[in-house]
């Protein structure tokens, strides 16, 4: 963006082992819809923040991580990843 | 991976202009919780799916692209985005 508007792109999804019976409905419904060769699915959330301008980089990360833990994810059963768009 | 099996990540957000009511629950709570400087927030889905091997490229992209807009994303009011990781 031409200003120092941050935008951050936090995914969430299950961890490995967690079941995902939102993935398995979609795998289960692409082969009802002919679709052959999907071996596995998992679903999980992408959350687009819009930050603030005058954020420094470094702060907008830890300050992002921090909603994570508090907010975005469960992560008891959950993992995130944010990324900088 | 070590052998020819591709991971699809699709990518699903709610199209500019369509009210984002999830979206706008979290920046709310955001502020609640004392995150201040979240101008505005947009939910999506991610949706992992993992191919079996033996598919060329762009056969994939191709078969993915149909899976989107066959079943995975509602294309009057989504857009969706495709990427092999």
């Amino acid at each position: 963006m031409a200003d120092d508007r941050l935008r951050a792109r936090v995914t969430v999804m299950l961890k490995e082992g967690v079941l995902d019976p939102q993935g398995e409905a979609i795998r289960h419904a692409l082969g009802v819809l002919g679709f052959r060769g999907v071996e596995a699915v998992r679903q999980g959330k992408v959350i687009e923040l819009d930050l603030a301008p005058g954020n420094a980089r470094a702060d907008a990360e830890a300050e992002v991580a921090r909603m994570c833990e508090a907010l975005l994810a469960n992560t008891v059963i959950e993992r995130w990843q944010v990324e900088f768009v």
